[in-house]
């Protein structure tokens, strides 16, 4: 899974061979099939579960160490800028080219994609919603953060320079702090008219 | 090039065959070889560019029309939902995709893909510099718009539900909106200032 993993970050999924993959991990064509019955979409399926998980605990640590949400979610930002640097510009994470070439071929693929995403939003949501903002917008909020991070990811490998996840994570911390600042000055206009009744 | 541009947006580039082309297209494989003596990279370099500037040519259409960028920017993320919606979820743009497959593996297609997000970013922050922002923060937000709707164009296939575009579009218009409203009092704050001396 690991070296699957390493080449969808570098040739997406048409562009690796289940070839490739028993070469780069010294495993048989026979083992393969063993672990991972329906071949090459078995082996992305898990790639993507399993790296979606992984993702979602390192958004954990650090919203955790950061406590304060726009400082976390730069923090993501400039953690993927680090990371990108660290590996010349190849992905740094396998599902999104991957998901961009099976969504509309392969129905499981784009939907353990689409779970992935969810999973993501629904972290980041979470801690908006602790932040003090009400459920729905604190659901958008992590929608446009998560989609943002996408995308610039993808601008940054095509420039080879780390500067578009730098900038888009600055500004998705303003918009992130000025909405949490939105709904914790709502949130004590209300308690003071309570207090006032 | 329009075979081509349709194949990649449902399969990507590596999933993409020279067979394909040509059936899709009707046409021999060596007239293909004849106008594209490269090949597949060829095609994809043109794919690239052509639609990379039909879009940017489609972003000064929609700006024109709305001239507050906000709306503007609203506007494209709600013209690609509808048109996601139109081609039921299968890729409306061919260049993000690709671009992910070949950014560590094809240096020409990466600058071409590169050119392609660095031009669309220009014609935005041209918009938001004349909308009143230095040229720094014009392009700072250009390139977060660009990346969030590439991102945000990937979750909605992934969802098969254009409402990650939808609410991505509007809280980027909110930005869009609030940058250009603090640049606008700077900017008579500093001529009040000159006023009064």
């Amino acid at each position: 899974m690991t070296a699957t993993a390493e080449l969808f970050r570098r040739r997406g999924y048409h562009g690796t061979g289940l070839k490739d993959v028993t070469a780069a991990a010294g495993a048989t064509t026979g083992s393969l099939y063993h672990f991972f019955p329906g071949g090459k979409a078995d082996l992305a399926a898990a790639v993507i579960t399993e790296t979606g998980a992984v993702y979602q605990q390192l958004f954990e640590v650090i919203a955790d160490e950061h406590g304060d949400p726009a400082n976390g979610v730069r923090a993501m930002f400039d953690g993927a800028a680090v990371a990108l640097e660290d590996v010349d510009f190849v992905d740094i994470c396998p599902i999104g080219t991957v998901a961009g070439e099976v969504a509309s071929t392969d129905e499981r693929l784009r939907r353990a994609a689409d779970d992935v995403f969810m999973g993501w939003t629904g972290a980041a949501a979470a801690r908006f919603r602790a932040a003090g903002l009400p459920a729905r917008p604190a659901r958008e909020l992590a929608t446009t953060v998560v989609a943002a991070l996408q995308g610039a990811i993808l601008h940054a490998r095509c420039r080879r320079d780390a500067a578009p996840l730098r900038t888009t994570g600055a500004l998705m911390a303003e918009l992130v702090a000025a909405r949490v600042a939105t709904a914790t000055v709502g949130r004590s206009r209300r308690s003071a008219d309570r207090a006032h009744r």
